[in-house]
């Protein structure tokens, strides 16, 4: 079959056949199709759409692109949760913890940052020594250790996807839903799980704004997760600031650290409030929990009990991490920082915050990528002070900058000031982070 | 302006301005667009199309990635045709010649055969010595002698277009009308022409199949010729069965000096109907003839008188070919061939011929190309006895294989047996040749 075949039928709207799907997935694994019918190809799916047997068989040819973790040597409920990416997201770090101290494994393997968004692999990075490139051996080995593990996507796990995610990322093709949920459910299909909780993020943060995307991605990650016998719910959460208090990536982490050893109530917490209502769905879908209200109720004693961050602490050590910094997370942060006041303009309420702005403008100053070969400084980053809704004077603080010189914080200031938007009404109705759930 | 910028703006239907349609062009022209980029956007033109504003700004961008012909040398009106491509269409090599020796100069720059269409440059490289690799120097100065030159395209000339058909024919975007609008006319305004005639075919070996595609390509093509200063029209004529009696390099040149030499009564040739209608329009839109009808009698002259035919040889001799073939066109057969009939099954009238399976079995036996790279055994092609309407005996002639050997006739018998449609019942209705003329 010629891939002039397959891009034709696709662009006259037609259903590509499970063979047709295979064939163009062996094509990009083996090389054959080049990478110019590749993109055309994204374009025409993008634009004509894939009905569900299409985005399943997408999903299936680049699971089987690669390898899958073989967990039979773990007798036990293994889980994992994914996010679409946001701003100031750092509820892995907290999750995976508490879900390891319940009883369920979970084998994450995670990302790195690109654009305004952070990655899960860059943050546990700045903690000295942290090694998130584990064979699939060691992968396993930490897990059946400590109960999680957190580490990079090898070469052999859907390598399909990463030469099609550099290929949407250059063609605006990203956005498309059944390429995305064939992207992320192909690497999650990978670890053998039982249940996969995913955080579909909506707002000025995230990747899908409108509540209506998200809703329709949402919807589709759980089907195709289902129709391939892992138990999948989605949550739809806020990204219309960034969340909880500090972005980037040792910042980011110190504030993890901060939440597992308990010094942050909940109520005050959204990185915490997110984090339990996704470990909660995860253990009742392993029927560790029965309902969602005992689940929250084991999870949040994980964290009183002091067995979440017991299990950090052993995770850090197995992944080669200084674990010291679950005792004083203060060391983590580099006096050394400029921490630059970032002043309001007039006096009231804000109203909209625009978090993309907020994770460029950190990324622009070294704390994320602009390319994917850029190196970070995990050192820097922002802190929140005034969130959505919050009263400000004229001249009054609604974050700090930290960086390294005052020419970094100059490049971003403005950036950072016109995020906010300050309106004279206070605004009404309730903020809501966690939007709705889409169950399996 | 990034090309995703670009990309996205076409995929969600936005009309591109000039500048981003410049960009798109020197991107691919300085090699700053990635060519699954470049395919991307291929796809988004192909599905969202494009404005008439959008397909001539891609024209002169186009147009103006290389060097226009200056014949500022000449004092006379310069005219030229370009058709959509068929099988068995010779008239290039009959109405340049024409159309010179009624005082108007024809520059012709033409292209190569692929698939089941034949080429200019493939046809006139049949007649030994004969150059059409004439460096633009040498185009103007055969042209200013003998009044017309027949040459390919030179690096220099519309360069993106070269790139851009590659790419549209490995993935499936080839039938857009606005791309194949600025890549005919990218190449033919460079000729610096006052008049241009077009020759867009419909039918079983046409590109467009369908009357309605071809109509609205011959409307594309008149209106953004028009909008650049060049007269323009296009005639839409039939192609559901080869054009003329033969198909295949050198026995349609062999076909085209009969023509000249007088040999064919206008009425039994289609080919030197269709010859007359696209000459006679040339003249009329340089200003040559008055009306049409006059035109038609003035190149019927050119013809009857040998002024033609005149031509022909004082252009094979500057182009370094041997001009006894206007004298002796016999003498171009190759003897050695074996003649094969093609016997129809049953007895009756052809109601349908697949011109395609005729043109690309001549392909197949090495007459044409089925990739850019093949190379071309000129002698070998297809003799069509029978035409649409015809009365055929059971095992009676269809037409006659001119191969090298019995293995060539028996990859190909089945094939152009099956290419004629023999039916029991007189098809109606009188057939066709043009069967429309879209006018400036």
């Amino acid at each position: 079959m010629h891939p002039q075949e397959i891009i034709a039928n696709k662009r006259d709207g037609k259903e590509l056949s499970q063979q047709e799907i295979n064939a163009f997935v062996s094509g990009i694994t083996n090389e054959t199709w080049a990478d110019y019918q590749t993109s055309a190809l994204l374009m025409a799916i993008f634009l004509r759409g894939f009905s569900l047997d299409e985005q399943n068989n997408l999903t299936k040819a680049m699971l089987e692109s690669g390898d899958s973790i073989d967990f039979s040597h773990i007798d036990a409920p293994k889980a994992d949760k994914h996010s679409t990416g946001g701003v100031g997201d750092k509820t892995s770090l907290i999750i995976a913890p508490m879900v390891a101290a319940c009883g369920v494994f979970v084998p994450m393997i995670s990302g790195r940052g690109l654009g305004h968004t952070g990655g899960t692999l860059d943050k546990l990075e700045s903690i000295v020594g942290y090694n998130v490139n584990l064979t699939t051996e060691q992968f396993k080995q930490v897990i059946k250790r400590c109960g999680f593990a957190m580490s990079g996507q090898t070469k052999r796990l859907a390598p399909a996807d990463k030469k099609l995610y550099a290929l949407r990322d250059a063609t605006a093709t990203v956005g498309s839903v059944p390429l995305i949920v064939s992207s992320v459910m192909s690497k999650k299909l990978a670890e053998g799980l039982d249940a996969l909780v995913l955080d579909v993020k909506t707002g000025s943060g995230a990747f899908m704004q409108k509540s209506a995307d998200a809703k329709k991605l949402a919807a589709a990650l759980v089907k195709t997760g289902n129709a391939f016998g892992v138990k999948t719910e989605a949550v739809i959460s806020d990204m219309n600031q960034p969340l909880g208090k500090f972005v980037g990536n040792t910042l980011e982490v110190f504030e993890s650290i901060k939440i597992l050893r308990g010094e942050t109530d909940a109520k005050m917490s959204p990185v915490l409030e997110l984090s339990i209502e996704l470990a909660a769905r995860m253990l009742v879908l392993c029927g560790v929990a029965e309902t969602i209200q005992d689940s929250r109720l084991k999870i949040q004693n994980s964290l009183e009990s002091g067995k979440a961050l017991e299990k950090f602490r052993q995770n850090i050590e197995l992944q080669n991490g200084n674990p010291d910094v679950c005792d004083r997370p203060e060391k983590l942060l580099d006096k050394s920082l400029l921490k630059i006041e970032i002043k309001g303009k007039t006096a009231g309420f804000i109203t909209e915050i625009d978090a993309t702005a907020i994770g460029e403008a950190v990324s622009e100053i070294g704390g994320g990528r602009i390319k994917m070969e850029d190196k970070i400084d995990f050192a820097v980053g922002f802190q929140c002070v005034k969130k959505l809704g919050g009263k400000v004077e004229a001249g009054g603080t609604l974050g700090f900058i930290f960086c390294r010189n005052e020419t970094q914080a100059n490049l971003i200031y403005q950036k950072l000031v016109n995020a906010y938007k300050i309106s004279n009404e206070k605004p009404t109705g309730k903020f809501q982070l966690i939007k709705e759930i889409i169950l399996s």
